[in-house]
């Protein structure tokens, strides 16, 4: 029986969810590709910190080149996060022949054009379905299911911290600065939460979402963007007196002119719209296509075995093709 | 350059619709798939029917086999509806060797194996991603990015005439019988409407959807089903004291034991959950999987063009392993 061997870059809470999803599901996930599916070298600098997964030490390996020169590893997973070393080391791979799977949404968006060149030279697929709504499966159904639509418009929820700092604020009457702390407390939010409060995260993933929909790549770097660190409980009340909500939006329209506008700011979004009805850390992105109308993804857009389950849905599409 | 040539089986309103995403997005599709992409055949009783379409006149044959026999026909597209003749045509174009894509809930749920059975021995692929949720992309996800998980529940809100009529009742405050009137006026639910209120419908979805999520298949005779038919506006309004609406649900949930319950009938679903915000005739499968958690699909679930967005979505997954 063959057997698809992967190396992983990155064995933090994102790669140990994903190393979870395989031992979990094991006996499904090789039934349903036919071969032994294994992670059998990973690069990780601290081998010994605490997981609740029992991972043998000779599998850590020293430096990438010992994944990226083994001519017996089929499939790099990488998710050590941030743009750099993670881009380069992605497109190392890739030129090195090997099948990428990511779920880093900051390499892929400011690095679009770069990565897809790599794979295209290197014979290989780069897959990131894990980049954009975490666990959702949003960027394969727009590019498989979906793909006989002109796109016209996504409206994306795709922050879950800042979707609960904004939700705990409208159902609880708190000020911005309060929930912020109770998410700090409670793991929602990151020490330094820039990225996320000030939208920087939302648009990484409406880069790629565009690139994709639109086939119209923009660093995300020039996505126009305003954070939620200005919105105050008397501007979420106003907004309830209009039974509307405010969610950071990650919003882009195509024109019948074939302009495309974008950008990430808080909106108000009616409470009956489908995505009023997205509450707490959860995501959602809403679409409309020409053919199909309106649409709306919605689940956990983040989390080690959400993000891992897809993940390991891209690491079994590829092994399909491996055959 | 290749050209993939099609077959159609029935020219009715999603064939029509089917035709129409084709011809109005051609020029994206077929530079996606790299080929030239066309309807070269279609059987159609009714010829002269009124349509808003441009049909060439020497595309309609007299006979099935004029399609199955073209060595040059690489897809059979099936959109007759109802259980035969159609699973049968299904059936015999898969064994001729062409690829099948269906929208028809019905054939494929009442001959999930015997077709499944016939694609297998004709070495082609049956896709019928537009048969649950219409143009939703729900199959193609759980059997794509979701397959590294076990699916542990289902619950579809599939059917858009019941969802339409329990969400008037519950709008309005009208009887069961008043909305179904005005439903059958504006055409969103049948002079005869009996498979759709009776849960028939449904139960055909919930057989397709078991039969990917769970790998087990039961025919739509044997799901307990109950219909809305004597749903009043005291069972509505008593719902709503409690913070719940009525919705019609195919439900299905594997156990830890490994076993499954199914059925399909009117439950309660508070006003807060993602279900709860499905209204009209918008269709939404909330399934929960062991490593993703939970996570909702919303969307039209009917109608030519989302339909038919669905059945182009299958012709180009099919198109593009044939370069």
């Amino acid at each position: 029986m063959k057997e698809i061997k992967i190396g992983l870059l990155g064995l933090g809470n994102i790669g140990t969810g994903t190393y979870k999803v395989l031992e979990m599901n094991r006996d499904q996930i090789e039934a349903s590709v036919g071969t032994k599916v294994n992670i059998v070298k990973i690069l990780e600098k601290y081998i010994d910190r605490e997981r609740d997964i029992d991972v043998p030490r000779e599998k850590f390996v020293a430096k990438a080149e010992d994944i990226f020169d083994d001519p017996e590893i089929d499939i790099v997973i990488e998710l050590l996060g941030g743009v750099e070393p993670a881009a380069s080391l992605i497109e190392q791979a890739l030129r090195s022949g090997k099948h990428v799977v990511t779920a880093n949404k900051a390499a892929v968006a400011a690095n679009y054009h770069r990565l897809m060149d790599a794979a295209k030279e290197g014979g290989v697929q780069l897959r990131f379905e894990a980049s954009v709504g975490g666990g959702i499966p949003v960027l394969t159904a727009l590019t498989g299911c979906l793909q006989a639509n002109k796109f016209t418009r996504v409206l994306g929820i795709v922050n879950g911290t800042t979707n609960y700092i904004l939700d705990k604020m409208t159902t609880e009457g708190l000020s911005y600065d309060e929930v912020l702390k109770d998410a700090q407390e409670k793991g929602f939010a990151e020490a330094d939460p820039t990225a996320d409060v000030e939208g920087i995260d939302a648009a990484n993933k409406l880069s790629i979402l565009m690139a994709l929909m639109f086939d119209h790549y923009v660093h995300p770097d020039d996505i126009p963007r305003k954070g939620i660190t200005e919105i105050t409980p008397e501007d979420i009340e106003e907004a309830r007196g209009n039974k509307t909500l405010i969610k950071l939006i990650a919003y882009a329209e195509k024109f019948e002119d074939g302009s495309i506008k974008y950008e990430v700011r808080p909106m108000y979004i009616k409470e009956t719209h489908p995505l009023g009805g997205v509450h707490k850390e959860y995501n959602a992105v809403f679409v409309e296509g020409n053919a199909v109308g309106n649409l709306m993804f919605y689940g956990p857009g983040a989390g080690p075995l959400p993000t891992g389950s897809a993940v390991m849905g891209d690491v079994m599409e590829l092994a399909k093709t491996m055959l």
